[in-house]
């Protein structure tokens, strides 16, 4: 026989969108239980790049996070595009009077976490969810397995999928018909090293060999990316073979070369979710959609999506108000397709697109001298980057 | 034996960008001939679109030209774009403090030779030229045939290429080279019809059966126009066939319908030659560059490049500095390829792309919601269309 346990919101994945939300509804008296099948250590030592808007760490504070962002984050009040051999810095701080903080993911889930955990939040490591019952019920179930393999069920009055782009609960709502995408020709690859800063800000290259970006981590230690095959092995470069590729797409800076101690590739891909809401199952974050990197945007895309479910779940739960509810999808995809086209803009117009013709190689450095030359096209790029308002869906 | 006549500039091409630069060096004192293969009829009397840039008309009045842009034309200070069923409108009064003015190109061309012929201007009609020789050589020499069909040529320290998208002096400059280009899978079905206006000013409709264009003629006779398949037959619909069209591209519009007496087919391709200068051979206007007309950036850029050249070739020819005319390419290309991005983002922005996804069509929206949600984006959109400061080069 199985064993059910009771919650008003089952959480299955407890990354930045999945543990935010049980913090919030901690904080209004709603009880959730979290559902991850990494273990906490899993969860807090994966290495993984982040930039905050600078309205999702006044969120993350809001909502009582302990979050040393403020401390540990670097803030940046600009990046540089960099094209035809010449740096164009968007001035954030000039153009929309705010900034984003640097401050890898796994950071935040270890704020979260240490917020969480004290205070006696249900999160339940090591516990994979296997499918969604009676999604269309009153009371869907998730069915999991623990530690020691034995399979239990979480019944709830809501459940979320906050389980990332393999999501199981998006498979239990809507099968096959996941959604809409977009593949890209490339992907990045990323290096650790052993360096001083190269530059005070991020660097965004389009250059002729290629896409860069050469990002900060700490005095001792940087994060660079450059555009390449979807197929190439990390492991087949020497180190020099890495620097000089890095060096010549960034024509016109030099680079703070140092030892290189982590290579990865990340993946490009444009995919939201078909439904984002079926009856009383919610998805968030990676769930619902995923975004090239190139505009920064996946977790702040997911902390916003949760701010609004989180007043939707208040009104629907506390007051048996369901308008929010059943606005959250509609709502939510407003900002979700800004931020695809933000993402497929900062792609396209940074990437060397293997098809691209001299027509298109041209068009793109108009399209980059029209953005840098006018303070109105600076600021639309800076809006998005920093993020646009959060819209509460009130 | 070949008859040969001398003058300082000869320019081949009498339309808005020959005629202007005839009319700007004759200010300066400077000899030109302008020839050109159709009557002054023909030339007068093809009926062609035109949206003048506040700029643009401005630059027209400071040449002398007596224009009745200001009393015949119609002034917009904004475009409405149309997307998912509702107006949004790009206010350019408010948002960049210029307008534009629609202003037929053909009256523009009567302006311009109202202006020049009774001055004395010599203006060659029924005149092809047929090649350049001597291209690179101190006196190039442009051969004509006249309207009687003798061969003759006109020897000049400078000549223009201003003969269009086919141009004959382009094919003397770079041969086969021709240049950078673009291709789009579709094209407008534009009509003319007597009816009222439908709006007060052009509406941009993005529609799921693609894109229309509502603009304005006068009280009595408009201009749409719909994407179409560049192959088909515009005698091939009834006019019920292209009321229904057109009321299906601008959901939440109703059109006032009347008889359509004309119907064209505007081809689109984006291009720019390869060398805008070789020596004392230069290009401008079409010849130079070719847009879609998304943008209404054809006729203004013509203008640009007009300005930007008179002033180089002032310097040349009177003071015998070259500095302007060596950097005339890479000031003009700088504006051009600016005005080619823009035409481009007009244009896939607004179109349905017969290879696009789903994913690409809510990209799309996305887009438009955007730049229509933002005041950045909107004023960078404004900026482009209302034409951006014009550079001289000085």
């Amino acid at each position: 026989m199985t064993t059910t346990v009771h919650t008003r919101v089952a959480i299955v994945g407890a990354g930045p969108a999945g543990l935010l939300l049980a913090q919030l509804l901690r904080g209004a008296g709603i009880d959730s239980i979290v559902v991850d099948s990494r273990s906490r250590d899993e969860i807090e030592q994966t290495i993984r790049a982040g930039i905050l808007e600078e309205g999702t760490v006044e969120a993350l504070v809001a909502a009582g996070v302990d979050t040393h962002a403020h401390q540990v984050g670097m803030r940046h009040d600009g990046i540089e595009l960099r094209f035809d051999g010449a740096g164009h810095r968007i001035d954030f701080a000039d153009l929309v009077g705010r900034g984003v903080w640097l401050y890898p993911q796994h950071l935040v889930l270890q704020d979260l976490l240490a917020t969480l955990v004290p205070a006696g939040a249900d999160i339940r490591f090591e516990t994979t969810a296997v499918r969604v019952d009676d999604v269309d019920g009153e009371r869907p179930r998730v069915v999991v397995t623990g530690p020691d393999g034995a399979e239990s069920e979480i019944a709830a009055e809501i459940v979320i999928g906050a389980d990332g782009s393999h999501s199981v609960v998006r498979r239990a709502m809507s099968g096959s018909r996941a959604g809409l995408y977009r593949e890209y020709p490339f992907a990045w690859f990323g290096i650790l090293c052993e360096a001083p800063p190269s530059a005070p800000e991020l660097i965004y290259s389009n250059s002729p060999n290629g896409f860069a970006l050469i990002s900060q981590r700490s005095d001792t230690v940087q994060r660079m990316y450059f555009q390449c095959d979807p197929d190439v092995d990390p492991a087949s470069y020497t180190q020099e073979q890495l620097w000089e590729i890095l060096q010549s797409r960034v024509p016109g800076t030099t680079l703070h070369e140092g030892p290189i101690f982590q290579r990865d590739m990340l993946q490009f891909r444009s995919f939201v979710a078909r439904e984002l809401r079926r009856g009383r199952v919610v998805l968030v974050g990676d769930a619902a959609h995923t975004v090239p990197p190139t505009g920064a945007k996946g977790m702040n895309l997911a902390i916003a999506d949760v701010l609004l479910l989180h007043g939707a779940l208040r009104a629907f739960l506390l007051e048996n108000d369901p308008r929010l509810l059943d606005g959250y999808e509609q709502t939510a995809l407003h900002r979700i397709w800004k931020a695809q086209n933000f993402s497929w803009w900062m792609t396209s117009m940074l990437h060397q697109m293997p098809e691209a013709s001299d027509f298109d190689r041209m068009r793109q450095l108009g399209e980059l001298r029209s953005v840098t030359d006018s303070r109105a096209g600076r600021t639309y790029l800076a809006e998005a980057y920093t993020g646009w308002p959060l819209e509460l869906g009130g």
